[in-house]
């Protein structure tokens, strides 16, 4: 490692949950940087972040900032993306980029390394990082779709409020003490903070995670429906996603239904298709009560899969439950692996 | 009313989750009740209920306390209804059963009064009530069924603690505070209190709701996969189950797709066919951020549906979401609807 070339590397939106994450991700497998440029709004800037023991000043996220950057990865809010990503590629940065602005922009890969780790070599200077609850959902049924053939998904999620942000899991905690006191819980941030109504999360399920599309899906299942097909390189792919905010803080779970393309496919088939396969760790031992949940999976990398069962009705259809940290594979570690990728390749 | 009969109505389980609500909608309703006979364990035997301002003894629950009982609604669990409903109709009750233990028997019939209230007519001494999660379901599917035919039906579970009964409540409870206060929390009572492994609930989903059968599917997910082809009179549809217990207290909420018979159906002809049915409400208005919650829903004893789209690849595919308050309508009080229509057809 000696030798291996060092990148000056920026990190935008460093004071949000998902920036956070990314440079604790970046210690733990000591990703090879020269000088990490810590960028986050006007309001952060001049604080310090904590790298590898040392505390590096935040600087305000605008165009000259970019200045000598090799690596961004961006994770501060489409808005922000839109704004400042061209900047980072004019100045001769890759961008690797965490939010919705360019996920669907055709000269753009989407890319969860699992399952498309060769499209980084199409990006024109960004290279956008999937939703969270697409790429844990696409890392087990990639190996699926390899080894039987996959025509339908239709999924329903089991999301946690990290996926909203740290003010969301502020709002979690105090409204969680306030009803245990029995008083009146107080909503401003769930389910969508820009709306006009809040509805409060705890002890409670919001069936609506971002805006409502002119279809009546929310863009948060759309977002699932569309980068699937995406990442997966399958337009024809069935998809169909209800997407839905419960009381817990890190991790989403997921309730889905395939169909694959043979009638002669077992559990114990699926079971073989996602053991030891990487980034995936099989927990399906009922007998033992093994399964993934989201306290189980938290703080870890891996995309966790369990309760495989096959349909009592259509023979080509299996139903399982996957589980992973949203703030991690979901974002921060698929956002860290696509430059390591990228690296690999230079 | 002056001159309706009246009865003497046992309640088996009285001092239960749902015994307690069963005593409240008759209460609510004015149930023509001439003598109640609230019956539990003989721990409870000696206590007292209040029922309409007046205290009343509990009696242990055994083979004489049905003497001159008319109508006995039984919820304590699958062992005591076993061991006790043929006693309370040898002595001459009606049983209506809120447990597993009858409700696949093929001489009982199995009843939601929207869906099949005629069944009651078929009755040998004893009426099941559905499971809590399959009521609400069917409720909202009977009059799709009957309007556009109904062909598959695939549902995934947002279950609150409650269904597990006061124990489990109380056990989120003390989680809930453990966990806001950084201490590790203990777990006793979920996924299911006679299995080996508890795993907390607060700030968590766990996949198992009941235990394992053969098949992979828990004994939950099989009642709603039963039971709602014995209530729709419909062996033949499809019907599949995920059943997850999720960290709130009182409501259960279903994300559901099915495919009706026609392709030429619209959200909007969804709409019309639930609108102003009896027992339901349809609260599905997006652009004012109207859907149900489980809080919303909590107290209330009709079924709310909310969230309907259409399938973007499957012209007869169809996702909504119903939620029901599981101890009224998934239980309680559909159990005194059924003695209501009993006591009509006397």
């Amino acid at each position: 490692m000696a030798n291996q070339k060092q990148y000056d590397v920026a990190v935008v939106g460093v004071t949000g949950a998902v920036g956070q994450k990314i440079l604790e991700m970046m210690e733990e497998i000591d990703f090879p940087i020269k000088q990490l440029h810590p960028l986050a709004s006007k309001r952060s800037a001049g604080k310090n972040v904590v790298f590898k023991g040392e505390e590096v000043e935040i600087k305000e996220a605008k165009p000259e900032a970019f200045e000598g950057v090799e690596i961004a990865l961006f994770s501060a809010g489409g808005s922000v993306s839109r704004q400042l990503a061209h900047e980072a590629v004019e100045r001769g940065a890759v961008v690797i980029d965490n939010t919705s602005a360019f996920r669907m922009d055709e000269n753009v890969p989407l890319v969860v390394p699992e399952v498309n780790k060769e499209d980084i070599n199409e990006n024109n200077g960004i290279i956008a990082n999937p939703n969270c609850s697409t790429i844990q959902m696409v890392v087990a049924l990639e190996p699926l779709r390899e080894k039987f053939g996959l025509n339908r998904v239709i999924v329903s999620t089991y999301q946690s409020v990290s996926g909203s942000g740290n003010a969301a899991v502020e709002e979690l905690k105090d409204q969680s003490r306030k009803m245990l006191d029995g008083q009146e819980p107080e909503a401003s941030i769930l389910p969508v903070k820009s709306e006009e109504k809040h509805y409060p999360i705890a002890f409670n399920a919001l069936p609506q995670i971002d805006v409502f599309e002119d279809n009546h899906y929310t863009f948060e299942e759309m977002k699932m429906i569309n980068e699937t097909k995406k990442i997966m390189h399958q337009p024809e792919l069935k998809v169909a996603a209800t997407c839905v905010r419960l009381p817990f803080f890190y991790s989403h779970a997921e309730s889905v239904y395939i169909e694959v393309d043979g009638d002669d496919v077992s559990i114990e088939n699926l079971q073989d298709a996602l053991r030891d396969q990487p980034g995936i760790v099989l927990e399906d031992d009922i007998a033992n009560q093994v399964y993934p949940t989201p306290l189980s999976s938290e703080g870890k990398t891996d995309v966790f899969v369990g309760r495989i069962r096959k349909d009592l009705d259509v023979p080509n259809g299996f139903h399982f439950w996957v589980v992973s940290d949203n703030l991690l594979k979901g974002a921060a570690w698929n956002s860290v692996q696509i430059a390591q990728a990228f690296i690999q390749q230079d």
